[in-house]
């Protein structure tokens, strides 16, 4: 039985989120399906680095599928995309120890939200980033971004739906880039509470706006009330973008 | 009357190009449906800067529609995006002279031709770049398009339906830029042939493959034998990006 490691870029668009549903579309009911015609059967074993809801897209999302098929990872490769639709794409498979494991063994989580910042819409970034009409002070939303970092309790940027065991979690990145009409708020983390991404750039984005007076954040922050924050943006901008995982854990084949 | 320059972004995916067909989904067929319906009556004239091909894409294509209506610019920017599905934008409205002509007053067109250039193909640049897989010589494709800007005879990146009376055109630019997995080539000229932009960047890549050599290229470009040069790229990679027009031509109001 060998432990793979798939690199996954994914538009989630027509999918009811990463996590495999009953009957629904899924990212992983795609990599299973393909798994099992390509290799004559199921994965033994699956676990995905990160969730993602329903409309969320990966650049490279981490995952690992335990398999007894011995075949060459490049054919396994090829094969995957082969059966897949092409709105999943496999870009790199690898062999690794046991001890690896997509979910528990990431020290950090990267993310990017894309906003479209101009008065009227673009036809050629619809479902790939978030429209914002509004004029909004960049440099403001980059002095609260500041604040988020560290280890606290992010209650005010989870949404109720959230099943993790703690509010705690550790935000190690927030920065904003602005590439012409393109703002992208970029993300890391050890972990992250559900919603949690697209609740912090709303309320960035209710500060740039004026709807959120700037020196109100470190109260929100502070007392954890979701309702003071902003509201929950769309899916479709927001990207998992990398996990990273300790050095000792290197594949012992890649392609 | 007055001479409306309405500046159109568009996802052009679902159309059979920019002008009108009978019968055929067309960007023009769209902007005249929506005029028709938001002021009334069609344009009593129409005119665009280029023509774009069925599939090709603009960030900013100018066309200037003649109209009675006496309506606030700023009303019939919003009109019209109402009226117009969410694969037409028009992110400008001039009220120009009556001397300005979208198609014969411009001086300058610019097109951007993208590529995503990495060995498994990205869902998340589907329909919006085209996938190379090779590897590629950047650089001797660079020296290459170096030698193509001039005012000379383009036969050999000219497809055999062309309708221009002659082959003889003035190219002023052809960059080629990478942005991590992406190459942009940024081409301006007075005016193009058909299908110039997505023939020289086929040959362009066939250059960096090694599929042609590259001191071939003079040759190529000297005996404007359109069978030496590379493949007509797909549309879906093609952006009209932008026309420029004499100073003197200013918009009396714009909204």
């Amino acid at each position: 039985m060998r432990r793979l490691r798939l690199t996954v870029a994914y538009d989630g668009t027509p999918y009811h989120g990463l996590q495999a549903q009953e009957g629904l579309p899924t990212v992983q009911g795609e990599i299973t399906a393909a798994v099992a015609k390509h290799l004559g059967s199921p994965p033994a074993g699956w676990a995905a680095c990160g969730r993602t809801d329903a409309g969320v897209h990966a650049h490279a999302m981490v995952v690992h599928v335990d398999h007894e098929s011995p075949m060459p990872l490049g054919k396994i490769k090829s094969g995957l995309n082969w059966h897949l639709p092409d709105t999943v794409r496999i870009t790199q498979v690898a062999h690794m120890e046991g001890d690896f494991h997509a979910r528990f063994s990431a020290t950090r989580r990267a993310y990017e939200y894309l906003v479209y910042h101009r008065p009227v819409a673009s036809p050629l970034w619809a479902g790939r980033a978030h429209w914002v009409k509004y004029p909004m002070d960049v440099e403001a939303m980059r002095r609260c971004a500041a604040l988020l970092p560290g280890e606290r309790d992010f209650s005010a940027f989870r949404t109720s739906a959230c099943q993790a065991k703690s509010p705690v979690v550790r935000l190690t990145k927030f920065n904003i880039r602005r590439h012409g009409s393109l703002l992208r708020f970029q993300v890391e983390g050890v972990t992250f509470l559900h919603n949690m991404v697209r609740i912090m750039v709303g309320t960035l984005i209710d500060v740039g706006r004026g709807k959120i007076p700037e020196h109100a954040l470190p109260d929100i922050i502070t007392r954890g009330d979701r309702v003071q924050a902003g509201i929950t943006l769309p899916p479709h901008g927001l990207y998992f973008a990398r996990a990273t995982y300790p050095d000792h854990l290197q594949p012992i084949e890649v392609y």
